[in-house]
């Protein structure tokens, strides 16, 4: 049985300020800090962010968000490769930290890994802090207000289907769309379908060169980033909405 | 036309570590930090997060945020004088940060003072920085994972009424219910009829002196406070979700 720690510290969405001084602590406190990172070597994001907090010596890198292309046997291979070595570092170390870009809860490789560790280390303590997810980041920069009053508000991955999305989109609140990157075409016929296209807007990078903040009419069938993140605001008379 | 900035910072939901580098940033650069303060002069949650980071000298206190039984005349007087007031340090200052509880985009005051002041003070420069919303705060604090895989996930302000809490209910995602004090019978009513009633917990007051974290079960006719949160999280094969 461990006793060991694992800590899953939502870095938010690339801007390293956009960290909570809750997630600093916990990446300072923690004795090694996971980063994942993609099987082409590149920095990853939630690794640049660490990197302004901790000591590059503090941190490992594991190999865990391979290319979209990689066929699912070499994807499971490398899940089952990345667990076991979390499971070692927790066998070697108090607290391992885990970094995940937005938040640890909402769409996040960590939710995996916790389960993966809870087979391979049970016993071990399991803890999350919260981060900012892409979609507060992209209304910040956006102006894009996500949900007022009474609204409610949906995300939707588009992965689970342009049916779900549309459903969403006829419904009477904001509409979030994450990781939409190769059905930018749906999405934009989806949006137009429900008359939702004039106020979306759609953002790619935020907080980082290259940044990419557009309204959503100009989606065409051009491929997007694999994480862009769209905001449908709610059908609302006069602008940022009325008072109290 | 003014020339001044306002910036509208998410506090998050109470634990003073929950504000992130840019928001601590934001409230140390400004030149005053309005907090929204109660009728009553008790000391908010925003002001008691902002008074971590700033000297009491820079912050200002508004009433904003009067009693729910206050009668909507009174109330309406109130909004007038505090979007007032903070057209005034406007006018004296380059700078003005307005701390709010969560997140500035979602349900938030300060959606509806950036409209008042877009009419009282044309020209102000109007931002935002990201807050961790209570719902975050709950699914680390509860170890309730928000959303995965597919799975969407929906947020309800249960003052939208009941029958959009079942329909919210009835769909495959988790379903968040925010404001919900007075109608904690209802909420649970419809939690058992929708059958999610087993795995759905609710908080208040997180990460402070009084916090409550319980199940769902526990509902019963009793007002709970107004800042509670509920998560019923979507219903899932083998806790918290399989493997890639």
């Amino acid at each position: 049985m461990s006793s060991s720690r694992l800590v899953g510290v939502g870095v938010g969405p690339g801007d390293p300020e956009l960290v909570t001084v809750k997630g600093v602590n916990a990446l300072r406190g923690a004795d090694v800090v996971v980063v994942p990172v993609m099987d082409t070597g590149e920095r990853g994001r939630a690794e640049a962010t660490v990197l302004h907090y901790v000591p590059v010596e503090k941190v490992v890198r594991v190999v865990f968000a391979l290319n979209e292309r990689t066929d699912q046997g070499r994807r499971e291979a490398a899940w089952d490769a990345a667990g076991a070595r979390v499971a070692e570092l927790l066998g070697e170390h108090r607290t391992v930290a885990f970094a995940t870009i937005g938040d640890p809860n909402v769409y996040s490789t960590f939710t995996y890994l916790a389960q993966t560790i809870g087979e391979l280390a049970p016993g071990t303590v399991i803890e999350t802090v919260p981060g900012i997810t892409a979609m507060q980041d992209l209304a910040a920069r956006s102006g894009a207000v996500l949900t007022e009053g009474t609204e409610p508000l949906t995300l939707v991955p588009v992965t689970a289907g342009a049916t779900v999305l549309k459903e969403a989109l006829s419904g009477p609140g904001t509409v979030v769309a994450y990781k939409f990157g190769r059905q930018a075409a749906e999405v934009a016929e989806a949006l137009r379908e429900t008359g939702r296209i004039g106020d979306a807007v759609w953002g790619s990078a935020l907080g980082l060169v290259g940044e990419s903040i557009r309204s959503a009419d100009e989606l065409d069938d051009t491929p997007l980033p694999y994480l862009s993140t769209l905001i449908a605001p709610a059908p609302r008379d006069g602008g940022r909405g009325g008072k109290l």
